[in-house]
Formats: C-alpha cells, sequence, structure tokens
C-alpha cells in the first residue's frame, strides 16, 4: 500500500484509535483511546477531547503526550471475509492545544471537524485540541 | 461500567486493537495493530499471529512485548448516533509463545480462536501466540 493509498483510506474511516505512553511506570506502558478525527492536511491529524464531564480528572492521553509526544493512530477494516481486512497506521508526534491558544489554528480545527461531525453543532468544541503531526504512514490490505 | 460489563462488551466484539511499546527509541513509541482473539478465562486474552508471509521481517509487536510486556487492548463501537458509543479498555502484560512450547496450552488457545474465528479453519494458526493477562478492565458508555 502507498503512503497515499493509506492516507486515503484513513480518511475514509469514522474513528481511528489513539495510542500514547504513560511514562509514569518503568517500563511505561501503552494507553489506547478512540478519536473522532480530521485531517488538516497531507499529515496533520487534529481530534478534539470531549468536554466537561471527563475533565474533573486529568486526561491520562494529554498527560501522556505532554511527557512524550510520540503516538501511534490506527484505522482498520474488519469483515468476516478475511480477504476484505485493512488497516492503517499512521506514526507521529502530538501536541495539545488548549483553549485561548493559538487561535487561527483551533478555529480552522475546529471548523474541520465540525465539516466531518454534524454531531458537534450539538456539542460545541471548547476544549483541548490534540494535533498529530504525522512521519509516517503505513498500511496492510489483504487483497493486496 | 463494571468490569464484568466492560469485560462482556469486549468479549461481544470480533476485533481489538493491540499496543505495545517499542523501545528502541528515546523515548519510547507506542505501537498498534489490530488483532482478533479470544478469551481463554476472565483474565486472559488470546491472539495469534499470521503465520508466514509476514514472519519475513521480525513482528514488531513480538520484539515489543520481549522488551516490555506491558500492553493495552481496546475495543470501540462506532455510530453517527453518538448517544451509542461505548468503548473498553483492557491493561494487561503480555508474552509470547512459539511453536513447540507450551504445548498444551497452545492447543487450549488455539481451539478457543478457531471455535470463535471459522476462517481459521482454512489457514490454519502455526505462529506465535500473544498471552495478556489483563490486569484491569475498564469502559465508558455514552449511554452511562
Amino acid at each position: 500500500m502507498t503512503e497515499a493509498q493509506a492516507r486515503n483510506r484513513f480518511v475514509s474511516a469514522t474513528v481511528a484509535r489513539l495510542a500514547t505512553v504513560d511514562m509514569r511506570t518503568n517500563p511505561p506502558k501503552p494507553h489506547l483511546v478512540p478519536i473522532v478525527f480530521a485531517l488538516l492536511d497531507d499529515d496533520t491529524v487534529v481530534s478534539a477531547v470531549d468536554h466537561k464531564p471527563k475533565r474533573t480528572t486529568v486526561l491520562r492521553r494529554l498527560v501522556n503526550i505532554s511527557a512524550n509526544p510520540h503516538v501511534c493512530l490506527l484505522v482498520d477494516r474488519y469483515s468476516d471475509d478475511w480477504t476484505q481486512l485493512w488497516w492503517v497506521r499512521a506514526d507521529g508526534r502530538a501536541r495539545v492545544v488548549e483553549p485561548g491558544h493559538e487561535q487561527g489554528l483551533r478555529k480552522h480545527a475546529i471548523a474541520a471537524l465540525e465539516h466531518r461531525y454534524g454531531q458537534y453543532h450539538r456539542r460545541p468544541i471548547t476544549d483541548a485540541l490534540v494535533f498529530v503531526e504525522v512521519t509516517g504512514w503505513s498500511g496492510w490490505s489483504a487483497g493486496g
């Protein structure tokens, strides 16, 4: 699968999984959450943190990224017909942009997320955004 | 979501994602692959490595686990109706059992995988198995 094919398949999905590394233990532990996302340009993926309820506790993904920016994103397609399986992985570096910072970038990213997910119109994005600079796209398809 | 509810939802899925940590860099990098899996008992998840073609190169997940056993598994359900979203995370420690080792355990695990996935009857499991001892189940459901 070429990089362009991997990127196209990635964008075709509505949900991805974000893996970060929890550096509090030795050895460190991986951490996973599902995310909805938008591609801002060829190599920038953005996702938003759900607002309010969860912020009563610290969000593990944000703490992890602040201690270690390496992240991995995965989109996969499952089918009972195993000749139809495929997955795409995006490796990269993440950073968190909190409300009140880089407002032009936040506005652009929020518009991209709202464009892809009508659901955000009822629950505006007001909390932290996670930007991932993708340094490598890879993928596998059972179909070759 | 209780631990029992989380486990039940996890098992209801046909595919999960396995996150490991690649210790070759500083700071380390997370790594993700989709897996099919079976639950062997309340807290043991097993998955198989696809045989042959991929083994021409070293499988990153196996190398990662040998250097750092901490893994994270995720099952998620996406829906355009965001009141239907849920995910379950299983944190644990993994170990790899290669062919020729612990043959009783391998036989039991392979039978469990074949029972869940009829697809394995056409492509027998002959390569490494990854066993995850789950130390924590957690989950979130939009429905509360």
